[in-house]
C-alpha cells in the first residue's frame, strides 16, 4: 500500500496477507481433521474431504466483511468451509472444526504466519550483524568524536561505535528470538478452553495437532492470557528502537556539515543537489511504529474472562504490523550499514576543529590533584576561552600554574588516539572477539 | 484485509486505497499545472499535457517498491508521471510537479483523502446522534440501577444514561469537526517552505492551487509544523474513547447476568447458543487502535528543520488508520445503537433485586441530621445485613430509633422513580431539548 | 523529587501537591455546605462549622494511605472531615459532603487546581512567543540553509524559522486554551448522576456551588464521561510536540558542527570544555512524557457505567503530570529563546560551504523548459560533482548547453538572498504583522 | 502523595525516594573513590574523606532544582560533594567523581534502586502466587461458568480459571526477574564511554566498583544503549497485564449480578450500601500507568551518539514510575486474592440458569454427525428458543429427530460436571501440580 510504504516489506506482507493467512487457516483445520481421525473421532473419508479443500474456493474479501457481524473472521471462515465442503461430503460438513472455537483457529493461525516471518526479519538482522563487524574490525583504529547532548565530547573510535550498534541489536536480537520461540506455540483449547467437546481424548488429540503444524504444544491453552505475544510485540518494540538508534546516529554523522559517514541515501523530487539519509529516514520511520503497537497491545491485555470482548481481533493487526514494522526497519538498516561509507579525515578534521577542547578534562585530571579543583577549573576555562586561536594546549602551556604540570605530562598527552581508554577492549568484547 | 477485517470499513479503506491515493497527488499535480500556466509560468498546453494523465499509467506497487529508496512516495511518483509525459510533450515532462516539493503533493493528497472521508464518519455519528436521541427520548421514565465500580450504586433512568452517551459524543464530534477543518489545508511551500522556485508569483499561484483543489490556503506552509494534523489524530482518539464507553456499557448491561439491554450480536463458530456482543466487540476494538496511534503522532511532531527524517510517511499511515478506524468503531456504534433492545423489566427487576439497599444513601440522609452520622450509618448498616430476607426499608422500620424517622418521610419514599432528581432535566440539557 | 527534576517545576509542584488538593477539596466541601445553608438544606450553623475546617487538621499521608482501601481519596478524605467535625457540631458531622458523591469532590478539586495552573503555564507561552517574536523580526533578513532529511535545502532565512516555530506554538496554545476553558466546569452529580440527594433543589445548589468556586456549570454531570479532560491532556500533547520542535531544532543549530544558533546552555560533570543544549534537552525530556501519558488517558475513556474500576484516580495523575511536564517543557523553551544567540556569520558560512549546490533546483527551473527534463538533469548532476572545486555555477557555465540559459537569467542569480520567495511574506502571517 | 495514592507505595515510593537516589548516588561516587585509592589513582585519605560523606550535607531540593540548568542531577550532585569536601580535604575535593561522568552515577544509581525495589515486588507475586496455587486448588472441582465476549459459553472449573491467571503471571513473572538480572549491571565508561580518563587502569577499576557495589559488570558501557532498561520496562508492561486480566476478571465475578467471587472492597462516600472490588480497582488503575510508560521509553531510546539529548533523566523517571505502579498493582492484587471469597453455589445456579444451553455445543456435536450440520444446527436453535421454559434439553428431546441421538448419549450427558474436558490436567500443569 502507497500509505505505508515505508514501513512495510512486499516479503513480509506476504507472510500476513490474505492469502497466506486464509492458508495458515485452512492449514489448521486440515491438521486437526487428521489429528481427529486419527483418534477415530471423525472418519478418514470426512478428513480426506477436509484436506483437499484449498484458499482458492474461499473468498477472502466476503470473509473480512461478514467477520464483523460476529467479530471473527473465524465464524465466516468456517462458514465458507462447510459452503465449500457440502456439495461433496455432508459428513466433511457436519465434522469440520469440530471441537475447535474461533480463537483456536486465529490464534493459530497467527503463530503460523509468525513462524515464517520470523526468518526474514533473523535474514536482515544478520546482513546488519555482519555489516557491522566488518565496519567494526575496520574502523578499531579510526579515531572520532565521541558527542554528547550532540557537542564534542572526547575521543573514540568508530570501531567501537559500530561495536555499540551491534552490542545493542545483537542483545534485543536474542530477546526477540526467545520471545518468538516463546509465543508460537499451539492454541487449542475449544469453546471454554478445557476441550470438552472431545471428550477422554482431547490432550492426544492436541498432540496430534501440534506435531501435524510443528509447533509446541504449551501447558494449556492460552485464549485469554496473552503475555507471550505481549512479550513478543515488547520485544520487537526494543529491538526496533536499537535500530533506531543506530538509523539516528548515522544520519546525524552523514549531516553536510559533520559528514563523517554516508549511507547511499536518496534524492529529492525538487532539488538535484540533495543526498538525503533515506535508508535511515525509512528505518526509523518503520521503528516509529513500535512503541504505540507495543502500548496498544499491553493496553488490551485485560481480556474478560474466556475471551475478552477487545482482544484476538485487535491483537493480530498489531502484532502483524509490529512484525512487518520492524523487519521494514531492520531491512532498510542492512542496507545502510552495508553500504556505509566512513571518512576518516572528516573525523579527523572534527577532532582537530575542537583545537584540542576535548582534552580539557585530560587536562583537569592532571591540574586538579595538584592546584586544586577551583583552580584547576579556572586554568582551564582560560584556556577554553582562549583556545580558538592557537589551540587549548598551547594556551594551557601559556599559565605558568598549568605549565609544569602539563610539561611532565607522558608524550604524545596532546594526542586523540593517546586518549581512548578501554575503547577497543570494549570494542572487542561487544563485537565477540575478546580472544585477547 | 483479513487481518484488520474488524477495525476497516470497505468505504473508508477506499478512500485511502492506492487508486485514491494516486488520484489525490495527480489532482495536486494537474491542479498546479493549471495554477502554473494561468500565472503564465508554464504553457497551456503543458498544462493540457499534465491534465490528460490518468492514474492508469501509473504503477502503485512499483512506486511504494521505489519509495523506499528516497524515503518518499512523491519522488517515484513524479519519476512516473515524467515517464507517462515524456512520449506525449516533452515540455510538460519538464514543467510537471514545477516549483513544488514532495511534501506538497504528499501531504495535500492526504488532505484530499481526509476531506473525502470526513462525510463517511459524519455519516456514521449521526446515525448514532439520532439513535441516542431516540432511545432517550423513549426511555426517559425507564428506571434502571445507575452502577458504580461495577456495584448497584442508586436509581438513574436509561434514557439519562444514552443520554450521557449522545453528549459526550456529540462534544467530541464537535471537536473532530473543528479538528477537520483546521487541519485540511493546502500544503504548498516548495524545496524550502518560501515557493522561492515561483519567484514573485508564489502566493498568486498558491491561491489558483487552492481554489483549483477546493482546500483553503492556510497562513503559510506548515511542511514542519504538524500541530494541526496532531490535533486531528487526537481528536479522533477523543471521540473513538467515547464511541468505546458507550459500546463498554452496553455490551456490559447485555451479560446475560444482567440483561438489561442487547444489540443483535453476533454467533459463534463452535456454540450455536451464543450472541455475543459483536457490534459493541467491534466497536471497542477498533477504538483501542486510537491511544497508540495518538502517541506515535504526537512522539513524531519534532520534525528536524523543513522536513524531519522521520515525519510525512510516518505520520501518512498514521492519520489514515486512525480515521478509518474512528469510523469502523461509529459504524459499529451505529448498528448497536440502531437496534439495541431494552428491558425495561430486566431493569425494574435489578432494582428490585437490590432488596431495597440501593435506598440507603437516601436513608443516611434523613436518619444523619437527626441521630448523627455514626449511629445513622450503624442503623443502615444494621438493616443492609438484614435487606436480603424482607428488605431494607422494613429492616430499617424494625429500628425503633429509625422507624420515626422514616415514617415520617414522604409517602413514596422508597419507590426508585422518586429517587431521580434531576435525571430527566439533565437528560433534556444533554439531549438539547431543554426547551421547557 | 530528584527523579522528575526535569520534568517538573516547583511552582507548577506546588499547585497539584497534597496541601493544594486538600485545599481545593475542602473548598469544595465548603462551598458545597454553604450552598446547602442557602437553600435551607443544612443549617447556617453546620455551614459555618464546616467553613472553619482548615486543612491543618487533614493528615495528607493518612489519607494517602487509607484511599487504597476504597480505590478513591475522597472516602478517607471525608472521613476525616467527619473526625475533624465530630468534636465541634455533631449536625456538622453529619451533613458534610451531603449530596455528594466522591467524584464530585476529586474532580472538583482537580478542576480547581487546573485553573491554578494555567495562567502558569500560559505565562511561560507568552515569553515564549514575545521572544519568537522579536528573534523573528530581527532576523527577517538574516538568511540560512532550510534543511531537509538534515541535508542543506534550499536557503530561507532565520526569521521565517522562528515565526514557524512561534506558529505552531501559538496555533496549539489557542487549542490548549479552548481546551482549559471546555474542560474547567464544576463536577457535581451525587451518587448515580442526578444529584437525587437533594430532591427538587438539585439545580439550585449546583448553581450555588459553581457560583461560589467560580467555575461554569455544565449542562450534566460528567463523572463518567472524560472527554473534556482527554481533550486538555491531548491539547498539552499537541502543545509540547511543538515545543519540542522547536527544542530540537535549536539543539541541532547549536552542534558544534553547525554554530549558527546557541543557548546559554549547560555543563558537564566531567568535561569543563562542554556547552550543552540544556536547555532544549530540559524542553524535550519534559515534552517526552507527554505521547504515553495521552495514550494512557485515551485508553481509560471506557469508564464502566457511572463510575469505571479504573478512572478518575488514574486520570489525576495522568492530568496533573501532564499538565506540569508541558509547562516545564514550556519553560525550558523560554528560557532558549530569551536567550538565544544567533550567529548571521556561521549561517552565511554554511550557504557558501555549500559551494552553489542549493542553487541546483533554481538552475534546474531554468534549464528544463529548454534542454528537457533529462539533459537538464544531467548537466545539473555533473555540475553538482565539479561543485566542491569553483563551485557549481562556475561548473554549470562550462557546460556549454548550459551556458547560454544560464548566462540569460536575470542578474544576482546565484545569490542566496534573491532566493527566498515569499519568505518574509510567510514570516508576517505566522507573526501577525501582515499589515502590508 | 495524594494524586497518585492509588499507583504507589510507601515502600516502594521509599526506594525511590530523594533520600534514597542521593544515597545510591553517593554510594557510587564512595565506591569509585576506593576502588581508585585500591588501584593507586587516588590517595587512601581522599577516599576516606568521600567515604566519610553522607547524605546529610546534601540538599535534595536544590539539586533538583539545579539540575535543570545542565540537564542532568550529576552536575550539581558532585557540585555539592565538592562543596562539602572543600572545608575537609581539598584532595578529595579535586578527585571525587574522578574519571566518571554524569550517566556513570545516575545510572548506576537507578540500578542500585531497582535491586532494592526488586525483590518487593517480588514478595507480592510470591503472596499471589501462592493465594492462587491455593485457591486452585481448593477449587479444582468448582464447576462455573466460562464466558466469552461476556456472554455463557461452555463449563469451566474455577481452579482453572485461576490457574490459568497464575500461569500467566508466573511467566510474565519470570520474564521480569530475568530482565531485572539483565538491566542491573554498572554503568561506569566516563565522558566518552571509553574509561580514556583512567588510562590502562580503566578495567580494572570497573572491575574494583563493580565489586564493591555488589553489581555486575557487563561487556561495556550502556550510557546510549538502553535496551536492558527497556527490556525491564516492557516486561513490567506485561506482568501489569497480568494482574490486570485477573483482577478485571475478579471485578466482574463480583458483579451483584454475578457475585461468584469478592474481595473484601471497599465504601463509597456517598452510600452505605456499596461493597466496591476496590481492590481490583486499585491494581487496574496502577496497571493501567504500564503501556504509556512503556511506549514512552521505547520511542526515546534513540539516544544521539553517546549520550542523548532526550535520555537518562527521562527514563529515570519512566523506569521508577514502571516499578512502583508494577508493585502497587501486584500488591493490590495479592490483597485480594489472599481474601477472596468464591460462592460455588451462584456459580452452580448461573450455570442452572443458562437453562441447559451451554450445552448445545455438545448437542451439535453429537446430532451433526447424523443429522448433517444445517439440520442438526436447525434442531439446536429451535430448542434454544424454547429453553427459557423446561429447559434445551427438554426441548431438544421433544424434536423427535434428535430425540434417539440424544437419548443414546452417555448417562450424565446434560451434566455441566461432566463436560469439563481437560480442566484438571490443564489446570494441574498450569499450577505445576502435574506430577500424575
Amino acid at each position: 500500500m502507497l500509505l505505508d510504504a515505508l514501513s512495510t516489506l512486499p516479503e513480509l506482507e506476504a507472510v500476513f496477507s490474505d492469502a497466506a493467512v486464509l492458508s495458515a487457516m485452512l492449514r489448521f483445520e486440515i491438521a486437526l481433521a487428521r489429528a481427529e481421525s486419527r483418534r477415530g473421532i471423525i472418519s478418514e473419508a470426512a478428513a480426506n474431504a477436509i484436506a483437499s479443500l484449498t484458499i482458492d474456493s474461499l473468498d477472502a474479501a466476503a470473509i473480512a466483511r461478514n467477520a464483523r457481524a460476529s467479530a471473527t473472521t473465524a465464524v465466516p471462515f468456517v462458514d465458507a468451509l462447510v459452503a465449500a465442503l457440502d456439495g461433496t461430503s455432508r459428513e466433511a460438513a457436519a465434522v469440520v472444526h469440530r471441537g475447535a472455537t474461533s480463537q483456536d483457529v486465529t490464534d493459530t493461525a497467527l503463530v503460523l504466519c509468525l513462524l515464517r516471518a520470523q526468518p526474514i526479519v533473523d535474514g536482515f538482522h544478520e546482513r546488519i550483524a555482519s555489516a557491522l563487524r566488518r565496519l567494526s574490525d575496520e574502523h578499531a583504529g579510526t579515531v572520532m568524536l565521541a558527542r554528547t547532548l550532540l557537542q564534542p565530547a572526547a575521543p573514540t573510535t568508530f570501531g567501537l561505535k559500530a561495536a555499540g550498534w551491534l552490542g545493542s541489536l545483537s542483545r534485543s536480537h536474542d530477546a526477540m528470538t526467545d520471545a518468538f520461540r516463546r509465543a508460537c506455540v499451539l492454541q487449542f483449547g475449544g469453546a471454554a478452553g478445557t476441550l470438552a467437546a472431545l471428550g477422554g481424548d482431547g490432550w492426544r488429540v492436541a498432540e496430534e495437532l501440534a506435531r501435524e503444524l510443528g509447533v509446541p504444544l504449551p501447558d494449556a491453552p492460552w485464549h485469554a492470557h496473552r503475555d507471550r505475544l505481549a512479550s513478543l510485540v515488547a520485544a520487537c518494540g526494543v529491538y526496533a528502537g536499537a535500530v533506531s538508534k543506530a538509523a539516528r546516529d548515522i544520519a546525524l554523522l552523514m549531516q553536510a556539515e559533520v559528514g563523517e559517514a554516508a549511507e547511499p541515501g536518496g534524492g529529492s523530487s525538487a532539488m538535484p543537489h540533495k543526498r538525503n539519509p533515506a535508508g535511515c529516514a525509512v528505518a526509523m520511520t518503520s521503528a516509529a511504529r513500535l512503541p504505540g503497537l507495543v502500548a496498544t497491545f499491553l493496553a488490551g491485555m485485560a481480556h474478560e474472562h474466556e475471551r475478552g470482548l477487545v482482544g484476538g481481533p485487535a491483537e493480530w493487526t498489531t502484532v502483524s504490523t509490529a512484525v512487518i514494522a520492524t523487519g521494514s526497519a531492520a531491512a532498510a538498516l542492512a542496507g545502510v550499514v552495508e553500504n556505509l561509507r566512513v571518512d576518516r579525515g572528516r573525523m579527523r578534521e572534527a577532532l582537530d576543529g575542537t583545537h584540542g577542547a576535548i582534552l580539557a578534562e585530560r587536562a583537569m585530571l592532571l591540574l586538579a590533584p595538584v592546584l586544586g579543583r577551583q583552580a584547576a577549573a579556572d586554568a582551564v576555562r582560560q584556556a577554553l576561552r582562549a583556545s580558538a586561536s592557537g589551540g587549548f594546549m598551547a594556551a594551557l602551556l601559556a599559565n605558568p600554574a598549568a605549565a609544569p604540570i602539563i610539561e611532565a605530562a607522558p608524550a604524545g598527552f596532546e594526542d586523540s588516539p593517546n586518549y581512548l581508554g578501554m575503547a577497543d577492549q570494549f570494542r572487542r568484547r561487544l563485537t565477540g572477539d575478546a580472544s585477547e
